[in-house]
């Protein structure tokens, strides 16, 4: 089992490691920015090192001064949170050649799933749904309105070295089409060096969906069950919950199979997530991308299976095999969760760092809050604007949702601004209430103005 | 259902009223002593009145006062919590009498269980097991070593209308107990104006081990498992846990149904504890007594049963059916609860009241905080010393210490003394981590020297 653990990350997601290794009896260490000296995790780690300045590349994505604390501390391992280091193969391997347990997925894994026709091919190949399009790159224009008369309009051009919004296209019309495989690909060659471009069939209406896996070394992999996460803002989760309010039992048991397939064709081991387009109105899903790492909301899941995520990733990471079986999974109840960050939801969402004068998180019966903040501590601007996830559960959504608008009344953060107000909104929209919408809910209900 | 709600109470049991309110579309109404004006009970409630001065009998326990508010402002229900007007039939009756809803059982239900010698009676005739004794008052001193013989030394001897200790007195011989049944029927005959005594079987090694019930106004009655609350010092109870270490499966079945059989030999409505002698040598238990309110440990019971039992007190009380059945309840993981109170745990307890300078509830999975202290809070003197219940639950007992140990040591409250150190050490004590020990323990083992 592992000893000592490094965790290569700052907020929430350090305190969340930190906690599970006091309760699994491991030492922690922890890293920190010049800007982060006062941070929550730096003081509730066993040990504490600065990894140098403010900005993220010189210290949270800093490889050598990162291994060079785990090495010096005699860690054992480094658990890289989300974000930052977390789907960063290079980091991986070296981790590896270091001879330092990279509480993840193999580098291997990381790398088939980031690199998206890779990805989608695999997907393919293992029976996993994907999205209607072409096989690999299209050559060009004219392959591309070929298969456009069969998958049918509109379709979407990505460039196959994009991401991040960058390098996508949608064309309604043949016309549209023609142009726009030509223009991305141009794009592409000058933005990326690679002017490969694919297609897939543009799927306006739907649903996120995902769902949580967990895998060991030994090639076992289950699935803990769906979160759905259609509550976006600029493809920025604001909400989400267990069960999805949208799935049937039989679409649920089919996207776990798949998720689990999806896994086992990339030898996946530790926690991750199969992200799904969910075509809600046709009631089919398509994969859309799988993060090979711990996510945001893995807290709603916990609270529903009971299953400490983290604590898994580090037995699994230990070479431990897999304690649980698929059909030790049980679900109970619902579970939600909103982000909370500091941010001015009445002026489109501003950043507002800055001290927390006052800050009490709610408590009592089926509210559970990850959080980095206290009373006097300063966000800084550098990095992300989350505050707290609030997560609460309950029997039912209703009973969840209820539970979630009363601990968002009584959470006390002042001195800057938070999305508390328009998580409130949110909760009382009766689109919201019936469950009953897609990913462009926040586009069509200009919810902080009504 | 009831539209709004009165809060006979103070502290963290008011807030979780409160919260359940809250959650349930309810409108709250706080009373709140002048001691008591910036509580926060008062802060989160819809409305709050003050109802006296600092001292209980003048405030929480002002019959008049209270009642008055309930009318004025509309309330159509009473929840007394724990302690103060619960418990008080004469104050249940009163409610009746006013058409006020008392959140809570019958004044008769109240009445039968709060006098000693009638609940052991009612138990005996329920078939409820009973520590073995007289039946009723016993003549002389005669009568009562005639009886010790039949059950055996040591035996208790108890004035019926003793309580809180006082009318005690423990024989291990014949000669110990003609004195100490002539003395004790003296004494409470002064004491009390009732020279009444009665004797049982003194067992002196033994736990407590408690059964929730939940009962509707149909007659339908329900057990949520156990609590174990062996840990006490001085009869308060510091740690109680569920599911006990100390029961096996058939034992478990027959306590949960005998504690049926009590609640349903008084009609027993709303949340009721009743509370067992737990002779685990020999693996028998004793009805000792029932607490017709709800109890400071419930949360315990909340969290492996998922039913919320202040939620379902009030939905009994507004004369609705228990939606639950029997084999409804389900028992998942282990929870835990340490109250902290204010109080030096290295000078003997003493309370120590005082401004709150620093506050922040630990978080995380598996941790839940019911308090009603916040930053810059005044623990006023005059009341109880509890500043928050820490509640813990995991898969197992093991997880569920080791989250509470992580919990206890997260919880910052500085600018007054705590019990956390005390709790960090019983939960360090071998004795304790085996699952093997009785009432005892807190005598038997210096746990602040070690």
């Amino acid at each position: 089992m592992i000893k000592k653990l490094l965790v290569a990350n700052r907020g929430e997601i350090a305190v969340r490691v930190i906690r599970a290794c006091r309760e699994m009896g491991i030492e922690s260490v922890a890293v920190y920015s010049e800007a982060d000296k006062e941070a929550l995790h730096v003081q509730l780690a066993d040990e504490a090192y600065c990894i140098g300045p403010t900005a993220s590349k010189d210290s949270y994505l800093n490889f050598t001064n990162i291994i060079s604390v785990a090495k010096l501390t005699d860690c054992d391992a480094i658990h890289p949170g989300y974000g930052f280091l977390a789907e960063n193969a290079d980091f991986a391997e070296l981790c590896r050649e270091c001879n330092i347990t990279f509480v993840g997925p193999s580098p291997e894994a990381i790398s088939k799933m980031g690199t998206k026709d890779v990805a989608r091919e695999t997907m393919r190949e293992a029976g996993v749904p994907i999205v209607p399009g072409s096989k690999g790159i299209v050559k060009d224009a004219e392959e591309a309105v070929s298969l456009a008369e069969d998958i049918g309009y509109p379709v979407i051009i990505k460039a196959t070295a994009g991401g991040g919004g960058k390098g996508i296209r949608v064309a309604k019309t043949e016309q549209d089409l023609i142009k726009g495989v030509n223009i991305t690909q141009q794009e592409a060659a000058t933005a990326f060096g690679n002017p490969g471009v694919y297609i897939e069939k543009f799927i306006e209406d739907f649903r996120h969906v995902e769902i949580q896996v967990l895998g060991d070394n030994f090639g076992n992999v289950i699935h803990l069950g769906e979160r759905d996460c259609t509550i976006q803002r600029r493809l920025q989760k604001l909400i989400e919950e267990t069960p999805s309010p949208a799935l049937d039992g039989e679409t649920r048991e089919q996207m776990g199979q798949a998720a689990v397939k999806a896994a086992q064709a990339v030898d996946y081991s530790g926690a991750g997530t199969v992200e799904f387009i969910f075509d809600h109105v046709n009631n089919k899903f398509y994969f859309m991308e799988m993060n090979t790492r711990i996510q945001v909301e893995h807290p709603v899941t916990e609270q529903v299976t009971g299953v400490d995520l983290i604590k898994e990733q580090i037995k699994v990471a230990s070479g431990e095999k897999l304690s649980l079986k698929q059909e030790d999974i049980e679900f109970n109840g619902w579970s939600m969760e909103c982000r909370i960050n500091a941010e001015n939801p009445e002026k489109n969402f501003m950043p507002s760092a800055g001290k927390i004068d006052l800050y009490l998180p709610p408590g009592g019966l089926g509210v559970r809050v990850d959080s980095a903040a206290y009373p006097g501590y300063v966000i800084p601007p550098y990095y992300d604007s989350m505050i707290a996830k609030l997560i609460t559960y309950g029997a039912t959504r209703e009973e969840a949702i209820a539970r979630m608008k009363r601990a968002l009344s009584e959470f006390v953060i002042e001195g800057v601004h938070t999305t508390i107000p328009f998580h409130l909104k949110v909760l009382d929209h009766e689109t919201f209430v019936s469950g009953d919408f897609n990913t462009k809910f926040l586009e069509l209900h200009e919810v902080m103005k009504s």
